[in-house]
């Protein structure tokens, strides 16, 4: 088969020949019609954020199309069935091997290429909420990045909870945000986010934030939380260390959480296959009914994503996911 | 009334007279049995710990006794009754006022003055565990400072929530903690407790840690969690300002959850009045039954409050509580 392939670490992608991919034990092979870009992508190519041990090099984290092969010990999927996908890498390809248990259907009413653009940011933001308690009355949230992959999901499901929203993003997407759900939308570049969260709240705080930015925003983020309020901290796209004062931290009662999805394993406690169960029980309903959607700031061709990597890295990012289409 | 006061601060507790306690609005009088001596005692006489505004200036923040006198808009106490109570402060006194919603019952089976070891323990300890998922098989909790008032309950209640328990102790204390549950026994001066709670997990690591030393104990803390591990600070003896990597927490999945009881509101969202609600319907019944004891290492008089501050602070502290009888 093709996939998009660098010669070497930082080089551009080229579409060249790759093996083609077999199915493992309890594995299926997917045609691949579309995958989605993560910023772990533009990590990866740039050669900062290797895949897991024994993974895939080819970049790529999630999926849509149709089984092409089932292996041993497969049940309850079949060839020709439309699915999409999670994947520890190989995306950015024609085809590509995965575990059943990362599998989950297309949901009705979502196109095929669409559905790409499902699996990371719903399991990513799934992880992030699934033990966070109900929202106070006026609870709000708040999501960082909301304009973007997992930020336009964030504000969508937390917005299903219940949750008020406050979110930054670019002043150019803030339209945007505000469809979605968000009540308070903060340009990050001018405003300051704390101070936007307590305006909104009587001084009360966030309950929830959701965090991509990591270190640089961890002491504005433990400042703008409420009494009993979590910080959850799901990507550092600006730095991992940092100081914290746990004195803060005990008056005010907070909780502070990180996790990634990538490095979970396929299947045990904290697991893939968990996390994809609970997905398709708790958020696949949602999309179904039209309560929330994924949104798609751009498609593109498979072979163009040299150009979407550096859309999404720009300041002309688009708002959503970028699909990449075969 | 008399209590046990200081002249100013720093200096020593003297029995001189205080102004007599009034039951304000859904408060009650409290005759005093006992009270018994927390590390914030030491503190607040010390100067470091000032009451919460408003509240008694008297040290002391549980206590055991005969209701006096009830005042309006209370229901369910009597004249007469028998209860323990979680106190703002006022305990190293002859009486206190002390909000009905913050009284408990005497449980069957506890005396009376060994009831004032409970209410801060208990409630504490609860608020630190209630969120806790159950543990898996063989999932162990590690507990710092378990011959401690704190500690001895912390180690009582998880082991009864299925938790195997490691714990740190000083030499002298290790039989003590055994008998009360704990499986793993380390001597913080001289032993390595990552590496004893990696060796009792096969390497996987404690799924829960209840720390009371704070800044000193995070980084360690941090590694010796398990994935999904969760890290509960209650009290930091030894500093508050610490240095996190957010990459080590992502990649481990890891929770930090800092608190304190004594700054919880009465009434209110995550207010006394909830917690003592909660432990009276999920404690109390453990306390009934026997599973879990009050720990009380020794009795003093109500007037040697000095010497049982000094021993609570020395080498040769007890384990579990210091109760002061009147």
């Amino acid at each position: 088969m093709k996939a998009m392939q660098q010669q070497g670490p930082g080089g551009p992608l080229e579409w060249t020949d790759a093996p083609d991919p077999v199915a493992g034990h309890g594995e299926v092979v997917v045609d691949i019609v579309a995958t989605a870009v993560n910023n772990a992508d533009r990590l990866q190519a740039a050669g900062h954020y290797p895949p897991p041990l024994g993974e895939s090099p080819i970049i790529g984290l999630e999926c849509s199309g149709v089984i092409a092969h089932v292996g041993d010990g497969v049940e309850g999927w079949a060839v020709g069935d439309e699915v999409c996908a999670l994947l520890a890498g190989g995306g950015y390809a024609e085809r590509v091997a995965v575990p059943a248990t990362q599998l989950l259907p297309v949901p009705r009413g979502i196109d095929l290429a669409d559905a790409a653009a499902l699996p990371e940011a719903v399991c990513t933001v799934w992880t992030a909420i699934r033990d966070v308690a109900e929202p106070a009355v006026e609870g709000l949230a708040l999501v960082h990045g909301g304009s973007g992959g997992i930020g336009t999901m964030a504000v969508q499901l937390l917005t299903a909870r219940g949750y008020r929203i406050a979110t930054t993003a670019s002043a150019r997407h803030h339209r945007m945000v505000r469809m979605l759900g968000a009540e308070v939308a903060v340009d990050y570049r001018s405003e300051d986010f704390v101070a936007a969260v307590h305006r909104a709240t009587e001084g009360r705080g966030a309950e929830l934030i959701i965090d991509v930015i990591g270190a640089d925003y961890l002491e504005r983020n433990l400042a703008s939380l409420a009494l009993d309020g979590t910080l959850t901290v799901i990507a550092a796209q600006r730095g991992t260390e940092a100081e914290i004062d746990l004195r803060w931290l005990m008056q005010r009662r907070i909780t502070l959480r990180a996790m990634t999805l990538r490095a979970r394993p396929r299947t045990g406690r904290g697991g893939k296959a968990d996390v994809i169960d609970e997905v398709r029980r708790e958020v696949w309903p949602l999309l179904e009914a039209g309560t929330i959607a994924p949104v798609i700031g751009a498609k593109l061709r498979l072979t163009h994503a040299n150009e979407a990597l550096a859309l999404m890295g720009g300041d002309e990012s688009p708002g959503g996911k970028i699909v990449l289409v075969r």
